[in-house]
């Protein structure tokens, strides 16, 4: 399956570690790639036995974005490519909104360069750990094309006179830079970086997976409400995550200080 | 009056203390300290003679959140607690509204463990101190409760990713994090808390009432709106602001050099 | 002219440099110098030529917000200046939004204090050096005139709490501690400034100008959708943006490994 080649699965005790494996093309989200992180999210957004997700790549890099090789090629449909481009982007923004939909959490591992499309997967993704060595830049605006899809993950990250900046100037920008702007949550070196991932991969899987999957997909809805309205569906829904049976039993548990129990998923 | 046990309130100059007295469930926000911290707010709301609030907390830590004791016995209501539960959480961001909406800005003094509702606690107020032994978490999660409405004010506090980790990971992360990330304003040693927040309301009790009240109500208000609507809004309040007794008596004497006259609050 | 007068424009190389010139009243946003400014950047939109602006100031500071004593002036109308006062507002607030819509970036140059409608002046151009000695401050609450237009734009650069606390304690807050907080880019020492901000315009210059302007003026819309429609509007732009002739050739040459092309702008 074509799938099995772009990207490698591995589930490991209710962790599955996703790795991005066409390291020649800085793992570009082709066509191909982007197909298969489709269909590769939508089989985990069915998979009970998933609680966490973290996204590595094979070779050196995270990601560099579009492939431009396929996407020029495409010049030479008679619209000149251009609803060729409207589909293509399209189905890169889909593919980022079923990382934000996706129950599950998802963690991005970042080494090397996370560019363009690439930083705009760092930015999609829950929460982001970054090697010492790993570089963001939204640089399209170097050859012409502004990273406007990549801005949407991007703005609704950092704050807006960073990511103009990056947006603006195309500069490559050290992971020590982003985190403090908000884009990663940690940074630590190469050699810890599979480590660091899975442990914060790990502690989530620790968690109820309902509560985690009531808390992930409220969290993105409220963020578009006006704040009163905002709380009165955090209300309701926490509401709701009292009647889970892992709640009950959770909740028992810490008032009896007692450890919590084996969660049911319910 | 109940109201006097649970919350101690002192009135000094204009600054108003309020001291949450419950330091043996860690001043959790049980339905009689909802009802206080209620009932307080609009009391002050009404009391031309506050200027600025500071929220202190008897023992050695700010809040722990819901009384989950008082929660847990109410499961054997005919409808699991259903009814209740929503009814709790509704009174509970209706408090943290009242913050928000009162006219005197409200300061977060915190020490110790603010976690859950108290994290969301110092999220709804204006401004926050905290001293270096404060530790911030939303820890619903690790019994299997998310903290859903705790994140309405965190993520409308921090950058996405900070709270996603803090909402995800139920981790406590220590004061110097969460002021980096914008959650506190400021850290100081604990010998020298009540000095900060203190020295903070005394800055804000010598403006005009009047032109903080335009100003925290608009602030929260413009906070909602497009920007171009935003700036209608600001604009109509900024005219209003010129009208008041005090920004005519304030201007003045600043374009004089003569020192602030007392204002009037008119 | 009087813009020549109170706006020095230099046009160097598809850099303008526009130097607001009344250091004697710190550069205040007075009725002319809110027309200059107007009326400059109306030129500018509609000028080629130009592919950055930079924002400097003459004298030490850089802008020291409205001319309280023409304000106060007007106090003398028949309606104590109420209907003046909203002109003004929203007389500035519009050559505000002709900074965040002018289709060059713009880039503040920020030495000395910047205060009131100054500090808006900053949050609302693209990008912001500021120099060492630089002073940021929405004082007008010291004065019973609370900052509400400048938070419109104060409040959309940083987090919730530090523009409350600024708008709220009327302090300066040193250049270093807004840099943390997203407010300006980098911090430089003053003897390197327009070293600095020329270096970024020229970054700027060198980019593809139809590129910049669709990124822009994109960035600010999508800014106020919800993240699903976001997505949409920046998917149609970016395929917008491959049908430019610059996209076409700047992608082109990237992909041949050949330098970029001379940008024609279309």
């Amino acid at each position: 399956m074509q799938n099995d080649d772009l990207i490698l699965r591995a589930d490991i005790d209710g962790v599955t570690v996703l790795t991005l494996n066409a390291p020649k093309s800085i793992n570009a989200l082709s066509e191909a790639m982007l197909r298969a992180l489709s269909d590769t999210f939508d089989e985990i957004a069915e998979d009970r036995s998933v609680k966490a997700v973290i996204l590595r790549t094979g070779g050196n890099h995270f990601c560099a974005g579009h492939n431009l090789k396929e996407m020029s090629a495409r010049r030479a449909d008679a619209d000149g490519g251009f609803q060729y481009f409207q589909d293509l982007f399209a189905t890169c923004s889909a593919m980022m909104l079923r990382v934000v939909r996706l129950p599950q959490p998802v963690i991005a591992e970042v080494k090397g360069i996370a560019t363009a499309a690439g930083c705009q997967l760092v930015a999609s993704c829950d929460l982001a750990v970054a090697a010492d060595n790993a570089t963001f830049a939204t640089s399209g605006v170097n050859i012409g094309l502004f990273c406007s899809t990549p801005m949407v993950a991007l703005s609704r990250n950092v704050p807006r006179k960073l990511a103009m900046e990056m947006l603006l100037l195309g500069e490559f920008l050290p992971a020590a830079r982003v985190a403090e702007m908000g884009l990663v949550n940690r940074v630590v070196p190469l050699a810890e970086l599979e480590a660091a991932s899975t442990e914060m991969a790990w502690i989530i899987a620790d968690k109820s997976p309902s509560a985690v999957k009531i808390g992930k997909r409220a969290y993105y809805e409220q963020l578009e409400m006006p704040l009163e309205e905002a709380y009165a569906f955090a209300g309701r829904t926490m509401a709701e995550n009292m009647m889970a049976k892992d709640a009950e039993a959770g909740i028992g548990a810490f008032t009896r200080k007692e450890p919590m129990p084996e969660w049911t998923g319910e």
